[in-house]
């Protein structure tokens, strides 16, 4: 009989959503079966009360609520960012990174063909992260480009950026008069002092920053829909005049407010209570992925992430990714992502993620190390 | 003391969520709450069973349940439509027509200048709707336009599009190949024998006209968000190739779903008591038009709508929209819509919504009357 699959595949919450957080959303739902409670339409940006608590628990107070665009998703918000954006624009992004960026900006017109050798779009400005480089591309030594995506923690690497490093991104940006669209979907999964969970904890960012976000891995809320985006007052075009009045003019145009129901679900996050149970559930994801890091690690592998992210990144040592998902699917009846999906830079690496079960996740093990022991 | 304000502005929802559909919200949350029933990430495109219901208990099987594509809202997925159309078309809307049409148009780069004295935009074919052509537009005897956008019922003239009108429009669009976009999100409202509710009940619109629709106005969804678009796999591009395959590829790559909780609320909209419970809400809504419209039949004005539609409109025999909102809100306290919000074609009118509570309809009447009668 064929074992079960496993999938350390694609990054989706598998645990449920705690009692206290799944409180705030049952108690938004009773609301709208009571006249007196009931609630229609609400502020495309998102309810004030959300707005404040984002600002204030997550931020510590480092930005306005008035720079808070509540939404159904970071996925979401990156296609309106491009909207923003338009088609006269050139978007770098690291390599390798999650895919929606240049996805996206294909889909605006942004990019030409896609180079057969390079697998490169032209009209991308590629940044490579490598283990030579600590995932850290050298910005300031790459082509300029008008739009900047970074992801830290990375997805698909599982790296955070340091604050040393981020400091010299945001300067970079700066100096160039670049917007850099700061990726923090993984933020709370950082746990290493010093590590910064937001890019407005650099000096200067409110002035080249836009910061997308999600309560998609924070909650177990990926199929539950919600996220932010943190426009600053301070961030302008080349002409002066303000992004956040034209992302603000997108949002009201092309949007209708994140649904009310999830929105009482997110305000109930960043109570104390909401704040604790994520803990617990990172915490939980955090042990997921250090019992795969020391697996690998243990079988000799280099790996990377895992400290402060969901993901292990796999070196192959020069092999294939897809050969080396294949072999997994096959072998071991668990699924992988080769990290070529995430563009050319991740060649020759694997992604596995830590969102599964426990069980899963010690099943895959055991299997790894079984075929690991065949072939010694 | 002031008078309290009454709103028949924006067409807002104010009914709670009848018990049943409740019950599909609160269900879906518990589900999310256990670890045998959690589940995240779901299809871009929407639950299956909800794009089967959809298929067979709103469109009596004339679709396919794969041409459905389940949403967030319309507003949204007109935006994603525009997304794919791209900035080199040319597009046509109603004149007065749903603002969301030409405010995404410009924003997509279609659009010229705004014409200081038409108020038209340039590169936008505006199809006068008056009360002379009976709202319906001479579509044949207007220049063509790559995309044809018509609202019916509409906003905001509340009138309904006959089999007739629509199969003449079906027509024009398929002679020309134009892709129509039937914004049908009113249609519960139709209750004359005959009216369409879909233009799929028009032959050949499969091979012309793509179908945006939302439980918003149907079940009080405006803050809840859920709405579904319709591509036929038989829509295809002057080239050939398949529209369907290209929406398919912008949901996939820009959007994340409709939150699951609010799909279980969808599915529970489309069992029988669901229907009842949306009937009943839609009678309310009904009886507060036609309160409305009486009301201003009987101080002499001619007025449009109301009847298959929860908005009236209403003529003001030449005067100004601006002016007759701010006698409205200044004398009687109640706030309304100026027919130009709605485009130029919508100057001289005034639209009132019928999304209120009883008391406030009954009340805001009233005022109408002690108003009218005064000036006497």
């Amino acid at each position: 009989m064929a074992d079960r699959l496993v999938s350390l595949g694609i990054g989706d919450t598998t645990q449920p959503i705690p009692t206290h957080i799944l409180s705030g959303l049952s108690g938004a739902v009773e609301k709208l079966g009571d006249a007196s409670t009931y609630s229609g339409y609400g502020a495309e940006q998102g309810m004030g009360p959300l707005r404040e608590k984002i600002a204030s628990k997550l931020y510590n107070g480092l930005i306005d609520p008035s720079e808070v665009f509540v939404s159904d998703g970071a996925k979401c918000d990156i296609m309106r960012l491009q909207t923003m954006f338009g088609y006269d624009v050139v978007s770098a992004v690291q390599d390798p990174s999650y895919p929606v960026y240049v996805d996206t900006s294909v889909m605006q017109g942004q990019t030409g063909e896609l180079e057969e050798e390079s697998r490169q779009f032209d009209g991308i400005v590629y940044m490579p992260c490598t283990a030579e480089n600590n995932f850290m591309p050298d910005v300031a030594s790459l082509p300029r480009a008008d739009i900047v995506y970074f992801c830290s923690p990375n997805n698909p690497t599982g790296v955070a950026a340091n604050k040393e490093q981020l400091t010299e991104l945001v300067n970079v940006c700066r100096e160039r008069g670049s917007i850099l669209v700061f990726d923090a979907a993984y933020a709370p999964f950082i746990r290493e002092e010093g590590v910064p969970k937001s890019i407005f904890e650099i000096p200067g960012a409110k002035e080249c920053a836009i910061e997308v976000n999600s309560f998609s891995k924070y909650a177990g809320f990926t199929g539950v829909r919600l996220g932010w985006t943190v426009v600053p007052h301070d961030l302008k075009w080349a002409d002066g005049s303000s992004v956040h009045t034209d992302f603000n003019r997108v949002m009201t145009t092309t949007f209708n407010g994140a649904s009310n129901i999830v929105q009482g679900g997110g305000l109930a996050c960043l109570d104390d209570e909401g704040m604790a149970e994520i803990n617990s559930l990172i915490d939980y994801y955090l042990e997921n992925a250090q019992i795969l890091k020391t697996t690998f690690e243990d079988m000799g592998y280099k790996v990377f992430g895992g400290t402060n992210a969901p993901y292990i990144f796999i070196s192959l040592e020069g092999g294939s990714s897809w050969d080396q998902f294949n072999t997994f699917l096959e072998e071991c009846q668990v699924v992988t992502i080769p990290g070529a999906g995430f563009g050319p830079g991740g060649e020759g690496f694997l992604r596995l993620s830590a969102f599964a079960p426990r069980d899963g996740i010690i099943e895959a093990c055991k299997r790894f190390k079984e075929n690991y022991d065949s072939k010694k």
